[in-house]
């Protein structure tokens, strides 16, 4: 594979825009829209949170039929905990979109991300999709990615292009995320989506709430790829388990994170069948890109110093690799002394044990950086101030080699600082 | 039951003393001891992290008869991977103990708190033996308290007395912790503890380590009531899980937390049975106790500037009412905003809605103070200003209702201040 520029409208057949449509009070752009000229084979990944926003749900029904056609998403606003309003503001969207582009509804997904409990300022989005329709152009890309950041100091768009048979095929996405992540995300359908029980009221959208914000991750991804429904799905969800679900900030998991992924098929390559040599191929380019997206979202970490790499190797099983990993990669206290450049690997070991997984204490080895600090059950000296040069980096790497069994994963987080604490202390100021 | 002084020296029969031995470089009392006159029915919770310290598992197997006598505690080293060395240290010391008041070495229980992986310098604590064991006396428990301190500002001491038939009883603790605190303790001998393999080598103790620190939570219990090994039992497990294993400073569980128990009998009140009404009493007492203490550590976390009640109501069961309280007090964003008097309630939503416990957003109703916020999946409007005010209180209540079942339970918590990151990330300067 090639890296190449254009993000989402790098693949044939793809437009983007963005622009500002009144939600963010900063001005900047807070509506964004990916089109793409023929139907799509569509699918999407969720949040495993049991509190969904309302455009998880939506998306959710709109992609049974496992196709759309374009993405409408606005940041400022999460439209999550907003009642059944919220859910009619969610399709209110989608319409909106579809109407201006002759679509059916179900053919355009929906996304928000931002404050938690607000009521969407819905008319604001319908009022400017006529414009954001008019400007979708090859050049958008970067307009859509900037349309759904929050407290992103980045903009996180890539692309690539690779071979399939003698075709040259295209994937291209854009991203969003900073803090409020850990995602946990699977694919629709996996597990039904929680909808409004019709036998109930919902709160009515009114002023005066608490200031309640958070953020998100998002990621919007497009490809010219021929590819079957299950092809696509499949790639997708392994894709998404080895980057974004490996992924931690704070640790707290989002409402309205969602991957939604759009296959165009213009390309023109034979089509992509499930478990055969192009979907190994067209899985790796996936996975290749939503682990830069994912490591750029871990880069810009809200208030964070330093990019962590915990590597969990020789676990009994793939389970307990993940849970290790995503154990020491969330712990509090790791993440302060990452901070304090403090080599206390004791945290880490501490951590492992009490990540659930099969741990023996005598078997398990830790390394900071490539120095072997822990082994037999006791620290092993090495020369004074090499690990303290080591937490000093700006990049490091943490290795449990769990010494029980032949399974590996990797986490990737930030360090926890005060200007963190600052940022989601004093947030909604 | 009266609270009344004399913390565990309080009971009939029991004698205490603290001095510093040369481990803490503050030169404050680093050596504890509390001793019984009689043999005493013994018991313990121990932390379930799987990397488990030396005197977790020493007392595992000193425990097994179900009697002790003694206790001997070091704060300043954790005595944990440290290799097949901590777990001779961890005897030497229980052994030193017993020589010197003539008891068996399993009728001496052992606990550690402060560095992981430095060897502990066990003869600077055997040579205070002696001088421990002279010192014993009724007024000790203060002194004992004091030597078992780490990052705890304030002195964790309580004792009561109430009836048991005709004959007064007491019951008196002491307690340490103020950092890495989650603790999640279960009685010695439900699950094996981990121990050295014979067949393997140990990483020998030497100078070099990383600077590797870490504290933990210890509660020693003392009782002169009479009761069954099995009453007594049930009532430290019962009271554990409702007090110290409810409480969260930073979700990181170490590997030293302990609560350990001795009934010397000397009240000579009519044997305590399992599942009698006297047991309910004295389980009562005990549970009333620990919270306190459990509650004097969450005011006492390390940066704190708030005390934070979660409470749940209406759980589809007991299990994901406590995981559900446990979530939300463990959140990192829940905690920042809570140190920012953001009345954040999406995050208190979000944190639930990850828990993995079975929410129905459209149920559940969410209370800051005694404000309802949260109702039918949206916002509930109230007076401007009111949520602001709850939240700026040094003393929060949130409260969520699931509307599921009727199952209950409450954890305590801190926010996190960017002191604590301080604390944690230059805790060895």
């Amino acid at each position: 594979m090639k890296s190449i520029s254009g993000g989402v409208t790098a693949p044939k057949g793809f437009l983007a825009n963005g622009l500002f449509c009144g939600i963010k009070e900063t001005k900047k752009n807070d509506l964004a829209l990916v089109y793409s000229e023929k139907m799509c084979k569509a699918a999407g990944v969720f949040t495993t949170n049991k509190v969904k926003a309302s455009c998880v749900v939506v998306n959710s029904e709109h992609l049974k039929n496992g196709k759309a056609q374009a993405i409408i998403a606005n940041s400022g606003n999460a439209n999550c905990m907003t009642g059944k309003k919220g859910f009619e503001n969610s399709r209110t969207m989608a319409d909106s979109v579809a109407r201006g582009l002759g679509l059916k509804t179900g053919a355009v997904c929906v996304a928000s991300t931002g404050v938690i409990g607000h009521p969407l300022p819905v008319q604001k989005i319908v009022k400017a999709v006529p414009k954001l329709i008019k400007g979708l152009s090859k050049g958008g890309s970067k307009n859509a990615a900037r349309a759904i950041m929050t407290t992103d100091t980045t903009l996180k768009e890539v692309a690539a292009e690779f071979m399939i048979g003698k075709k040259r095929v295209r994937i291209g996405a854009i991203a969003k995320g900073a803090g409020m992540i850990h995602p946990q995300m699977e694919l629709a359908g996996t597990k039904p989506a929680s909808a409004p029980s019709s036998a109930q009221g919902y709160g009515r959208a009114q002023q005066g709430y608490g200031r309640v914000k958070h953020a998100t991750m998002l990621c919007f991804v497009t490809t010219d790829a021929s590819i079957s429904p299950s092809a696509l799905r499949e790639a997708l969800d392994t894709a998404t388990r080895n980057s974004f679900n490996m992924i931690t900030i704070d640790g707290d998991m989002s409402t309205n994170d969602m991957v939604l992924v759009l296959a165009n098929g213009m390309a023109q390559n034979k089509m992509i069948a499930e478990n055969s040599k192009d979907a190994h191929v067209f899985g790796a380019v996936l996975k290749t890109l939503f682990l830069k997206l994912a490591q750029l979202m871990v880069r810009d970490a809200e208030g964070a110093t330093k990019f962590v790499e915990v590597k969990v190797k020789n676990a009994r099983n793939a389970e307990d690799a993940c849970t290790v990993a995503r154990t020491v990669s969330s712990s509090t206290l790791v993440k302060c002394a990452l901070y304090g450049s403090d080599p206390n690997w004791g945290r880490v070991a501490a951590a492992a044990g009490r990540s659930g997984a099969h741990i023996d204490p005598w078997k398990m080895k830790i390394y900071l950086g490539k120095t072997l600090v822990l082994k037999n059950g006791g620290a092993i000296a090495c020369k004074p101030g090499i690990l303290d040069r080591i937490f000093k980096k700006k990049e490091i790497a943490i290795t449990l080699d769990l010494g029980v069994g032949a399974h590996s994963a990797t986490a990737y987080t930030c360090d926890l600082s005060t200007k963190y604490v600052q940022l989601n202390s004093a947030y909604h100021t």
